[in-house]
């Protein structure tokens, strides 16, 4: 293995090769960081990267204006937390983004923006929870035109056991901390999903909305090869 | 409030006004006790009650033997581990008791035994759980003719969720350890349960077949006065 | 099954038949949307329902003045954190609600809030947990007149053990997170109400006041009938 | 503090001065030693000990035997794992011991051995458990002539808490590992003892007959004094 | 058993004869209460009680500041969060309060506030460790003098299972939420404390120096009758 | 949606059209079955299904045996606990399995067996575990040519990280319960990959090489359409 | 052993022979303690030393404005919540210390911080988190030119299994509490690195940066003599 | 890096220059394989390694004999379940092995077994718990001769929190799971020690004694170079 290109800023060493070796680019995720971090990070990331384009994820209001005042043109999606600079990538292929209830919606947001990162198409349907099942089979015959399909859940997390058993598409399933009392914070979904009794459920961490996109995107993208 | 009667073994203190005041025979768990204990107190409670009836849960082979010994007329359900002395009292009303999987199937038996001890009808229909939907759908229809619906479910737990969209009914969730790993015996499903995204989901302890089955058994009776 | 009309908000999925089939009226959860949500969600039941009524739970202060903005006769109870808009349906039945102590009060106000929307009457007694056990023993002679009594308490959560063994009523426990250390945010109040020594004690989520109400409201409704 | 007097076995270190210093005789633990270990600490605090006598806990069939063929005259209270060796001292104050149910009769019986062997009296009252609330107030009256009272339960755990608001002894909460499900092996107990709404109540660990023997011990001595 | 009398309040059900019932005044836990609400509850058990004192715990600054201008001779112990309004009961006897670190002072001061309203002696040491073992066995010769020996410690909570090797007294322990990380709010200490390898260690909830105060008292007053 | 063709056993409801709906066959899991339950379960599905082949996983000697008996050319395999009967489906494309030590075979041999029934090939190279980092760089150039990477590992749970890293196909781990102590039975390792620090891991439950290998397959078949 | 000399301050008993016996100066853990018992703390500590130096961690920001007020040629570290008053003893030997990811900084920053108080050299590589683990090799030629190497990681904790398997020298890990969901405040990573698959890997509290330096400079020095 | 040599035995991959590069020899870690696997991993070790000796851990009865015959001069310790093959190290060093109770000694066994195995001294002093402090002072002149010191002990964990304080050795403190309750299979005593009050100790897994010895080892063979 050749030793991949690096930006070593001190703080943090990007991974100017990480598209090539793993076909997804390199994000920041700027939670734990500073505004000047995350700028820094990302400009040494489009200085570095093949690609004209960086992104952030876990961006706050203070970060995001920072970023717009380095770059005018940035694109900020507000509901995902989620910052662009550069050319995003065009769209190959399709995911289908199901959420359980509307408190569910900034987690698809963030899918639904690692998507774009990723140069992935998506389509996204809100609040389609088993307690009203009609809901959820109303959007059955969409499931096979998608590459995969996202499910993301908080509360009971229920919601990927039943769309499993509908398709056989890839469910890849987002529990999230939506609830109070005994969902603990996204325990009570994670394990749901995690003893899913349909198979075909594989499962990322409590809201990894970045998480669910990226294995999304390496489907459709593997798909449409 | 006057006392109640009491039988007094020493090791045990039966209660027989129980039937009287809270409108369920006391039942003897065996679990705990060894086969001459269970036999001593089935025999006090035939002795001291005001219905010629007594009844057993968590009984095992060797305390079946011990109370068939004794009674020789003595019913034993070996699937639900209870054991019936006395005259069965007649039903009335009718409970529908669901499982998810095969493997739920013990538990539900316990359901349908306490039901049958405390005097109401059960109807069971096994295996239905959300990987088909199809399965949980066709039994909708008969969903309001029950007084109650006891729905027994392991691993994700998903199935009243679903089950209290679709009905008017009370929905008795039971959690059973069916299932492995991140089931940790039963607490996935348990927490599931919990938290339902549909109301109408009323929780018992894990594997309490038992308790269902009594608690199934208050709503039928109240809604059969 | 023919597909239930539903109000499609793009953020939400209204169940317009939910009170059809299953008997109790669509509610909006407001924890997880902004006030604007909360309104819109309101009105489209409104519009929607065939009776001329909404009401919302989990509802704080800027929601609570923007549904008073939107609606200026609409009724909101402070405590409870519940709203109501347009007719509130005339109350049948009646509904025991115990607390164990004084601090478990909002989640009871919650419980008695959501049998108010269901049209199911409330009496409630405060402050009568077991440490004073004269306090419990003072309300037994009650509990035989209600059609289900619904017991909120935190810290130990042994109220609902002694309650259910004094009546032939369902009992409807809530946890709830009053207490502090070894109550785990109500943990320990659950798992002891799950555990209860005394069968007819159903369980919902900690702090699930409306859970709780529901399915007092179903069982009264029941009684009823 | 000059140096306490020592057995040195190798695998064992036995304090011949324990009882002196702190009002309790040493006890060999025999749950994870040998036979042989065991018999030789019983024979090493006999030999080095200012009193004739010595005990032992947690002792199962081969470890009684051991013993019994060592000292044909040593008692075993089979019911508690205990193996009392010696001259059992003369008992001063009383101690009242109650169970919630049947079940937990063996850690009941390991507190009495316990005070036994600390030269305390014992009374003993089995069963009494809240879901029949007029099995504790039959023993309300009796509270007041004990030095301390013990309470042992499992399941709910609810037990210590009604006690405790009948007396103005000090109460000793024993869980037990006795239920299953949510129970978590005397978890749930566990938990409602630290968390009970009276004040008065100490807890020990699960299933420790041993340690609330010594506690109880200590308070009554205290009180003879 | 008569009735023991109540103030009825409505929020709250004061019991007016706890102190004759459990030796112990009744406390007004403020926490769950508005500052209006403890001062109407002290005010009730003032009028109500057979002695001329109240006083109630985890008072904030707001309520404290409602006390003072109700009562302006109240004392408010502000480490302790506590404030007392009447005549403070002489003390008789003394229980020796120690503390593992600086941090654990508030519960301490818990412990000794409750101490002082129920008429018994305290005396505190603070940040005795057992990291300095010389610290703990400095204070060893003053373990004989007490009636009893409250421990108060977080982190490690190590300190009783070395102070209960060291008397014949009896050793209340009380985890605090000090420390991080592992120490997850206090469940280390509480753990470590209910398996201490030393018996004669009673433990009560984390923080809860109320509890661990009165279980004292009745300790102390046990010991002085 | 027209209701899928349902085989009803009584204690079981197969499901003949799943493979035409989510394009995996059909397993009996016979865990939680009685050996005779398993063989009808599997006749049940040869004569009802489309394809000429059935399967069952968690298969115990007994059940094996019964297999055998009554279908004597039937495949055992005895590593992973699963049985073939009929014609086993030629594959297509191909699976990477790699296990992170020795003790994780089993739980990889599941995911071999499962992507046999589903018709996908498999490579499997075991113990390369992160201890010996040089063990994992050297199957980094065999990465590229999977359509998907299954990882099996147990204590730490590492080692999909690092291979995440590495490739841009999806991984898929499995966290297995192999370890003690802290591993807490697979818990520790199932947190490491839900937290994997590179992005492309997704989880299934612990032990779960079944729900592995369908997923596995799910991918392989979209990528070679 | 002779009394090691106290400064008994009241709320604090500071240890003057610490570094005398622990070879470690004593520090004041200012987190649970005010600005002026901080000061006071440190005042006494550089009175009664036998070295004119004293140092505290988890400095907050009043803490260090009063510690620059009383010393204003103090040296706050604010990275690392720490602050050093008096002459810093000069380095010896030489500790690595490592971090996964830029978020881990202020945990090695008090590392490092606590390595320059114990008087031993630090080298800090920040951001070498296994999801590029041609950053992990990069350091390996380094890490037989260290003493000790310290690992600091979040997430999923994974850099220590590998650190481990490359070097003969002791790695000592430190989890963060970097992360979410199923991060679990760190929990997920302390697990990783107590199931570590490489033996040589020691395990502090989750944050503990001050004690993994403790424990780095303890080794270094013993390597040093 | 060049790749380190490796045996591939198909079913393990054995890291036959692990010894050079982290200065341990490898294990054969037998838990988790049959007899046969472990004895083909000793075979392939003792021709590969360059030094002339192989040992394997969690050895059982049957691999134990399977050892023996195959290497009729192998040295199998019962006590620590490990066995060796070849020619055992000459000690260097020393390290001082100290249990809480006569409990922990096959833990510490095993870490006896690892210093053999890696050529490092060892002294064991077994029952030196904290409830007899005596016992453990009695040990503190014998702290300073050793290169580390290695805690094992269960139930309250308490020992490494004195141990630290009296020493300006590493303390590696090795949770076990004897105890009962509370315990929790050694979960208590691990929290213990990952929050001790006294900085200088480090932690391995539950029952680790492996690789308390290995990290011992390292700190003793840096201490003697």
């Amino acid at each position: 293995m050749s030793a991949p290109r690096t930006a070593d800023l001190g703080f943090a060493r990007l991974d100017l090769d990480r598209e090539a070796r793993t076909g997804t680019p390199e994000v920041i995720f700027a939670a734990g960081k500073t505004a000047d971090q995350t700028v820094a990070c990302l400009a040494a990331l489009l200085e570095g990267s093949p690609t004209p384009f960086a992104w952030a994820s876990r961006v706050d209001g203070a970060t995001a204006a920072a970023i717009r005042e380095r770059w005018p043109d940035a694109v900020v999606d507000e509901e995902a937390g989620c910052a662009f600079v550069g050319a995003v990538p065009d769209p190959v292929g399709e995911v289908l983004v199901l959420t359980a209830g509307t408190s569910d919606g900034p987690v698809a947001a963030e899918v639904a923006a690692t998507l774009r990162a990723c140069g992935v198409g998506c389509r996204r349907v809100d609040d389609v929870g088993v307690a009203g099942i009609h809901r959820v089979l109303a959007v059955a015959p969409d499931l096979g035109a998608a590459d995969a399909v996202v499910v993301v859940a908080g509360m009971d997390g229920a919601l990927p056991s039943v769309v499993a058993g509908l398709t056989d598409r890839l469910v890849v399933a987002v529990p999230t901390s939506v609830g109070y009392g005994a969902a603990f914070e996204g325990l009570a979904a994670l394990l749901t999903m995690l003893t899913a009794c349909a198979p075909g459920v594989l499962v990322v961490n409590i809201d990894n909305g970045f998480g669910a996109g990226v294995a999304a995107a390496r489907i459709a993208r593997s798909a449409q090869r």
